[in-house]
């Protein structure tokens, strides 16, 4: 049994609950190993207080997750078959009552509750797991870290190949396509998002996507990227110049950059994410840019790509050693240009460490 | 207003609905042509029952929706707010009170549901909409379709790509890079899913992915791809077989080849799911290789790769013009080869079309 199921069951234990029921996949493979996209079918992990537990899946993916090193029970089931008929015939070999029990609020659907509901009638109380495996994965161990490391150096060999191709005339989609061929390439299996690429007026927008827009003499270009590397992720975000910039373009880059790097230099154990977002934002504002910069300095992850915490005002959660984050400020100015830097990093003892280390210095390509 | 909302508003009419609430990403594009993956923030459309309505998004989106072309109004959030305050007070500006309000049970997560209910206390009932929406989206319209038929040529491209590289020697990822590549110079921004190729024994496992094992002489080389056309999905299955092949294998390929085409063939109005499922596995069973068609016959797709309905057994539902849907039969046979041939089709009044058209017939490259 690894150490992040051995937390949860010590959980169960301490709360009194006397089932765990999980079917978000992201933290079925944080307990189990086992990560499977099942869409629309269902998916579920069960442990009891005691330790007892079993993976439920669909039968195509039963050989999969013994192949992924699960070593518990793992039960299939077929397509024409009632998903939560079976799962209740298996844990009545657990147990004939579970008096309380654990579900994932934010994850779990209405209706998949209501099944749950139909086969546990005796359950008296269902409580919310939710924040509990957050606080759980929040921390990261020294063996996610170590692969978190690795999808960073492999988002730094993309900005190499960002800047080799960056180039007037080249289309956003085609560098779009230079960065994920060389990744493959390389052996990267996949993005942990879809790359963007995004220059000139069309960097102002933060949600945007890649077009068939040109890079332009004196664009900034903006990259935002990362990559999976054995299930953990990287994002990082590079703006780079082609040819000379006038003067607001290299001060919203300069101003974006000292709001960048002083964030880094506050975060640190006992430091707030709300506070962490203040320092980046007081800078971004006090140059008159602040109404520019819309959205949270920046996201957990790990498993995903968006976990938690969130770094934003109204964030109390004090920073702590093995947390793992983005920080990224940006400047969009509708019609003008945009300008994003982003470090994810993970919290030390004393300051934080970047899991990307390409230049953050104004690059002229 | 566009007709898929009419719609929506009239089964709110007739059901005595005050009120429906749309969480799901690709439900509210359907009904505000505006679609956008808010990962964990909140996204929301609300209309009652005399039509008028609200999208709700993140701030950062609400210029996407109006430049996506929904006319309604749209309320933003920043990441400080409680979205579910503030969807209170857009509420109150429609009514006072909403008594029995439509929710998607199958997409909503319980939280969101609780926060629902909890700035919605005087609803009596919540109604589950999900089953009407999955009806009404799974007629697609002529305009629908039409999509649907672009994203089927770029499939057909795609497999024109795998045909002219994959030979012995290159990867299964090198192979997903050749045909990625091409789709985006082609104007392809987004496939529907990630390009699956598998060769050899590796197509034994149909939820497998691409790695860097070789193309050899003599191996089945399976394509599962599909693009993203104008918000609308493709997705298409080929096997080729690399130089000459043994009895076996000849056997399964043409053992699924009749399976599809069988099931292609019995496919129109007024046979159902079930029937046309088991007209493919028939001919597979018969041929001695049902244990090796481990997965329902199809899937209906749309705006999502995955969507109702499903092609399987115990599914009565009637096939009926409009309704678009996989049929995909494949037979693996772990440690030998792995054969699937798919094409999705529309139902038309006397039978369905393909949205691809590349040949069936067995290809030696």
């Amino acid at each position: 049994m690894n150490n992040h199921l051995e937390q949860l069951i010590k959980f169960l234990e301490e709360n009194e609950l006397d089932l765990a029921y999980l079917s978000d996949p992201t933290n079925i493979f944080y307990y189990t190993g086992f990560l499977a996209d099942p869409h629309e079918r269902t998916l579920a992990f069960f442990v009891d207080r005691s330790g007892r537990n079993f993976l439920f899946t669909p039968a195509l993916e039963v050989s999969s997750a013994h192949d992924a090193g699960f070593s518990g029970e793992v039960y299939g089931y077929l397509d024409e078959e009632d998903p939560y008929t079976k799962i209740s015939e298996h844990l009545a070999r657990l147990d004939d009552k579970f008096n309380r029990v654990g579900i994932e609020k934010s994850q779990l659907t209405v209706s998949r509750f209501e099944q749950l509901k139909r086969i546990l009638p005796q359950t008296a109380q269902f409580l919310d797991l939710t924040s509990a495996i957050e606080s759980q994965r929040l921390i990261k161990t020294e063996d996610e870290i170590a692969k978190m490391i690795a999808a960073g150096s492999e988002a730094d060999y993309a900005f190499e190949i960002a800047q080799k191709y960056c180039r007037p005339g080249i289309t956003e989609v085609e560098l779009v396509n230079e960065i994920e061929s060389a990744l493959r390439k390389k052996g990267v299996l996949h993005v942990s998002f879809d790359t963007l690429v995004q220059a000139g007026k069309m960097a102002a927008n933060p949600h945007g996507e890649p077009t068939t827009n040109q890079v332009a003499d004196h664009d900034l270009v903006l990259f935002d990227l990362g990559t999976v590397h054995d299930n953990y992720v990287s994002d990082a975000t590079r703006t780079f110049a082609v040819g000379s910039i006038d003067d607001r373009q290299r001060d919203i880059y300069e101003v974006c950059l000292e709001a960048q790097l002083a964030a880094m230099d506050f975060a640190k154990p006992g430091v707030t994410a709300s506070q962490l977002d203040k320092v980046a934002r007081n800078i971004i504002s006090e140059h008159g840019y602040g109404e520019y910069f819309n959205h949270r300095l920046g996201h957990g992850l790990g498993i995903s790509v968006h976990e938690f915490p969130s770094i934003m005002a109204g964030n109390d959660l004090v920073l702590t050693p093995g947390m793992c984050f983005s920080i990224e400020p940006g400047i969009y100015i509708p019609g003008f240009a945009g300008v994003r830097i982003e470090d994810s990093v993970y919290v030390t003892e004393n300051g934080v460490e970047p899991f990307t280390h390409s230049t953050k210095e104004l690059v002229t390509l």
